[in-house]
């Protein structure tokens, strides 16, 4: 291509879970969600949506830090806020990682670190997963400047202990960023590990957990020296009015979130038993969508596109090891009794 | 800086205009409208914030893209949305310029130009305008792989013709991006200029004239090649359902746009006149914002300083060619005669 970098001409883009134009659909896809956000932070977005919205937004998004610093036990300066925390990976990548440096992550995980490092000009240093997505032996010896790990994993659903992750954190040169993009289901957090271990960064999200996935909104935790440098390389105003006043809102309403996650491991729970029935193998998940591998000599992608048919749309990956599996995110129960049905219709039929 | 890239180590951050905490104060200082957006973009924006919001943003902001299509006759593909401007500016850096390439720009501009640069470790290439702002000579020449031509031009508020623009584009080998950040401001555009020559991207924001900062959204128009390249670099998920909806809504007012600009441009000639009257040279303004050299042996700092204590923000750039000078944002006829007021009474006392 004229004009374009090499490195962009060569590549593909990330391909988001798609999102379908008209209503009608079972959506169990792009693991948001299936509730509405907390009534709380939709009034604050809807108060933050008038005339005050012709000025520009606090860079810093002070009234977020200080909520959120007050809801995590952390300074103010130890948070940096993004617009979704996709934003806040890039803003990592571009501040730790130069042209050729290596960027490290297991394997399979979020399909985005590969995208990030190419559009950088970065080396991907994919490690594998052990088949029970324990620790990927060598994670910690490939000199990347960072590495990049979600906890949970996405797409498997599962969670390194917190301890496992501190010990990864110290044996590394680089840093390590934790993305707890789907930790609010999960049993434990690493963000007590930004103060014992100088080279990591968590980052969290507004997507999942707090249904503002719309919104866009995330933030990072971690020493305020890495904070400070990040800054430098965010954009000037990278969060909205209503960003900021929905996010605060949200996270101040800990009842509303612990209703909402207490409602999906639930569901979680049904639609795993549900899954094991017809013969699929799951794994452990601690997010809001599950891993599945289908049963027999059943064809993942066939089913997929069954069940798309139906207007129920569920994630298939064509890659190395899930290419077997659907990844099912946890929607109403009334969501994955239809699923459920569905599932057990194909299968009895023999896909 | 340990971890951190030399080039990020090494850089100062862009530092925004100064945003206020508390209210009171009378705002000339960020280029902001004093008007409040199109009641339909209020309206809109409010309904966006509802339970949907719990879902992830159509990632081409497809309603966006055909609203802007009609009201700028282009086609949806030739247009990319962004969080703001700034969002689009760095997408471009990242598309088109490689470490070490060169970006190119006038100066005095936009400040934030250079620190893109720096953040992707590109040379900048700052080529002086001429003391009436016209072409800077030399600037077809760089061998830039991108030029950023602000157009209108920050902080001077002048203009080039479309038909300068037009040479400039045809004899640069790399992408030239105009940034219409303040067009609406202005007596014509560079929009045509896509479809002429194959490697200009035009720039807008809804920051400035839709008086939508808070919102953060802009867009990108240009051949739907290069959106297609451009597309591969942004996150995935690069505005708000709110954003979407607020700017759609915007855009498709224009009555609200003409009415605001013709206010804009009614005080502007107000505020040209007063400061003349006291002895400012004030560049021809096609913006929403007055580039004025401040009279006699009066220091610009201290003049800022003095209207500062009196709760009057303007900008003052310690820069050479602009530590003479104050930028003043065209704000209501009120705020502009406070500061006419406030300024009479400091030169009548010499500062």
């Amino acid at each position: 291509m004229k004009y374009t970098r090499d490195a962009i001409a060569r590549m593909d883009g990330y391909v988001p879970g798609y999102q379908p134009g008209e209503g009608g659909y079972v959506k169990l896809n792009t693991n948001e969600n299936p509730y509405p956000p907390s009534p709380r932070a939709v009034e604050a977005m809807r108060r933050a949506c008038d005339e005050s919205i012709r000025k520009y937004p606090p860079p810093m998004a002070d009234r977020f830090r200080k909520a959120a610093a007050a809801a995590f036990h952390l300074e103010p300066g130890e948070i940096l806020c993004g617009f979704g925390s996709d934003d806040l990976l890039t803003i990592a990548v571009r501040t730790f990682c130069d042209k050729g440096d290596s960027i490290a992550f297991p394997y399979p995980s979020y399909s985005l670190y590969p995208t990030l490092a190419a559009i950088q000009g970065a080396e991907s240093v994919a490690v594998d997963f052990p088949e029970d997505y324990s620790l990927p032996p060598g994670l910690e010896k490939t000199g990347a400047k960072l590495t990049l790990l979600a906890n949970p994993n996405a797409p498997s659903g599962t969670q390194l202990s917190g301890h496992e992750v501190r010990r990864l954190a110290r044996s590394l040169d680089g840093v390590l960023l934790v993305d707890e993009a789907y930790v609010e289901f999960a049993g434990e957090d690493c963000l007590g590990l930004i103060r014992d271990c100088g080279n990591v960064i968590v980052t969290r999200t507004f997507s999942k957990a707090y249904s503002l996935a719309g919104l866009r909104f995330g933030f990072a935790a971690a020493d305020a020296g890495l904070i400070r440098q990040m800054t430098k390389v965010k954009d000037s105003y990278n969060v909205s009015a209503p960003g900021i006043a929905g996010a605060a809102a949200a996270v101040e309403d800990r009842r509303w979130l612990e209703d909402n996650v207490r409602k999906i491991k639930d569901t979680r729970a049904t639609l795993v038993r549900g899954l094991q029935s017809l013969g699929f193998h799951c794994w452990p998940s601690e997010t809001n969508f599950v891993l599945a591998r289908v049963p027999g000599h059943t064809a993942a992608r066939d089913l997929f596109e069954r069940l798309f048919e139906r207007k129920i749309l569920v994630r298939f990956f064509d890659l190395p090891r899930l290419d077997d599996c659907l990844r099912i995110t946890v929607g109403t129960d009334a969501d994955i009794d239809r699923l459920l049905g569905a599932l057990d219709e194909l299968l009895r039929g023999r896909v």
